[in-house]
């Protein structure tokens, strides 16, 4: 047996369509995997890839369709007849249709709902009506229920009967009558047990719950804390609602990674991908923050005016500024991305503030130190600027590096404690501000050295 | 039953621990997740954590030691007795005992592998000759092998026998007589299919699997891209030798995103904690960088110097150097930000660089016109510069943020391209270059204009 790759696959369904070699391209899709089936489905026209949607199976279809990216799904749902949008929409996990439910406009909505029944409405209404971050909004209903007094057989006939229309089977939810969440128990404690062991016998009590309302991204954090593969969803009243699966999950962390990236670079954070979002949309996105930087970067303007005098009277001074403010800036986002990634991971806490600050004011101080020697033999030696330029240049450079190096530590933390993003934070701002810092400092240094 | 939240967890049994209630203190040890147990301890002295550690139950203390940072190992290691060693080893999942074992001192390892037996020896001498970054590093053996004759009722009666010392049991993999990966089966499909079926009936033979010296990115991006819990690891030869789980994987996921954040911050990455990193460590990581970034931007002296003349016939261009190359560098990290984010999570590819290219130049365009225009205002109404300097300004900025848009886009691709990790590109390297372009676009355009 030769082995799968990814590559070779899409390489081969896109010869066998190119040759119309239909009963072999049927052939090849079975084979291939829904998320390659769906690759190689996004560079072909709507003709072309109805002609493939319309080779799969039922089931591949399905999930081929919940991996197509929202342009694909609205393409595809415009084009396709009703009795085989009502097929697709039966063969989805329920969360699938959710998610799809949440992009499409009202009218193709419309046509997927068209024959579902009364309680199927009501139940999409129901979930429709969660964030669209929240918890709420990432679970699915599809999970298995026990009772405390059943046995493992009995657990296990029941997942006979329901399991292969359940998201996961191997962990079982155990309720009581009125639906409240009392524990779980892994498909792995009911195997293996004697098949007359009552699940209250070995079931965990101490289950780890998220309410429906909570974060995608303290679910996210939930999940890694504990490395967990599924996760109950209660309400207010802790009755078990849903359940969240790992895979869901990983898509959550990718994104708030990517958001956390995109503030980090003064960008809008948008959940579209680069590669699908308009060049417009991705200019919108980028100019507020580009403009607010660059109006608050004017302050260095003002300053540098203010200071025209200490120029002019040392004009070697002026070639300097874009070394000391860059060095600044960098040395400011160091600690200001070590800190935000912290709190995002959960390493660094609020309340550890003190211990941060100690620690990057020690590695300041280091930094400085032998930053600013290489910067006084660098002005002295190649530059040739003498004894006094190059002191005021090393000193304004330990300066600045200490204080960057606080205040890129500082600024994220109080952005978290006043309600704000950290990552917001991250180094155009940064650069900004110890732009101005390092500026003033540069100036007082060269006053007092010069004794203007 | 009240939820579990483990804030309050933790503040318990730090009170019991105080209040030195032992009975109460292991009671509620028992009934609190290991993560949680591991965050307590963290906060404990040496002695106050062996107390804590030794009222764990077996398993619970195998689960909280494979939690402990390696510090927290180390620690605990050189503290407790050898029989005690030993039962926490024998405890352990195998991937959990190398992990461990790659990281402990070799005095350590020694008392950790002093009563194992020779096969136990050599199996574990096989694991730690991969690589550290490896999928080899992070797999583990305890996987369930079934054979394509079983039935179900054989596959189910061997998960029984064998089930509770497996890592996962809800992926059975299928081999042959020489250990060759055939396929894989379900657990769900095993229960729900009548139980004298077949495994080769039931098995999906287009198994994905990863090679053992496959670096752990390429997994990780694996496990995102199909969602799965579970993955086979395979030798050259395609023999099955072991798997590797989500909540592993995880745990990359994070790593690799943090690796990311710090080159982009120009920080050597390091898989260290920030919070259990010293200061002196932090410092070395970031200074190389710092220095290196610090002498590129002297070039920026050298462009400044040349330019003398222009500067003091308009003294007033001066003032603006730090907003138009704060500008420029951040318009290039917007653009770098992005395209380093894409190529890590799969979204834009290398082949599509003009495509990226394209967009670049269009989103540079829309956004350097806009700033243009808003800069002359406030260069006209504000700062109050006369109209010549103001269009040099304004010209500036436009002509900036295109190449800083193009620049900013094709740096982290050409890194790739020659092999180097794209996220060394960010920002602070695109503000160094972007810097120095700004400064001579500018002069150039003061030139032209002034008719110098």
């Amino acid at each position: 047996m030769e082995s799968y790759n990814s590559e070779q696959r899409i390489a081969e369904l896109e010869e066998l369509l190119r040759a119309k070699d239909i009963p072999n391209l049927k052939d090849s899709l079975r084979r291939t995997n829904p998320v390659d089936i769906e690759e190689f489905m996004s560079d072909l026209d709507n003709e072309q890839s109805l002609i493939v949607f319309r080779l799969l199976r039922k089931d591949d279809a399905a999930e081929v369709f919940a991996e197509l990216k929202n342009e694909g799904k609205h393409r595809l749902l415009t084009s396709i007849t009703d009795p085989e949008i009502d097929s697709i929409v039966n063969a989805l996990n329920f969360d699938d249709v959710i998610d799809t439910l949440e992009e499409m406009p009202a009218t193709v909505v419309k046509r997927m709902l068209k024959n579902s029944d009364a309680e199927t409405r009501k139940k999409v209404n129901e979930f429709l009506q969660f964030p669209e971050d929240s918890a709420g909004s990432l679970m699915t209903t599809e999970f298995v229920e026990v009772k405390p007094e059943m046995t493992c057989k009995e657990v296990l006939d029941r997942i006979k009967k329901v399991g292969s229309t359940k998201v996961t089977i191997y962990t079982c939810y155990v309720t009581s009558k009125r639906k409240s969440l009392l524990g779980y128990v892994s498909l792995r404690l009911i195997v293996t047990s004697d098949s007359d062991t009552k699940v209250k016998d070995l079931m965990y009590e101490d289950v780890i719950s998220v309410e429906a309302y909570e974060d995608q991204e303290e679910v996210a954090k939930t999940f890694m804390r504990y490395g967990f593969t599924a996760l109950p969803v209660v309400d207010s009243e802790r009755r078990l609602i849903g359940i969240i699966t790992v895979d869901d999950i990983m898509d959550v962390m990718e994104l708030e990674a990517t958001e956390d990236f995109q503030r980090m670079a003064a960008i809008t954070p948008d959940e579209e991908e680069y590669s699908t979002t308009s060049a417009f949309k991705l200019a919108k996105n980028r100019l507020p923050w580009l403009m607010f930087l660059m109006i608050s970067a004017s302050f260095t303007s003002t300053i540098l005016k203010s200071s025209q005098q200490v120029i002019e009277s040392i004009i070697a001074l002026n070639m300097f500024i874009p070394m000391l403010t860059d060095s600044g800036g960098n040395a400011g986002s160091q600690s200001s991305t070590l800190v935000i990634r912290g709190m995002a991971t959960g390493d660094v806490e609020l309340k550890d503030w003190y211990k941060v600050v100690f620690k990057e004011l020690q590695i300041g101080l280091m930094i400085g130190l032998v930053m600013a020697i290489v910067a006084f033999g660098k002005c002295m030696l190649f530059d040739k600027v003498g004894s006094e330029v190059s002191l005021i240049v090393a000193l304004t450079i330990f300066i600045i590096i200490v204080i960057a190096k606080v205040v890129g530590a500082l600024l994220p933390m109080g952005a978290k404690k006043i309600g704000f993003d950290p990552a917001i934070m991250a180094s155009p701002l940064i650069t900004t501000i110890v732009d101005s810092i390092g500026l003033l400092c540069y100036f007082e240094v060269a006053k007092i050295i010069m004794g203007i």
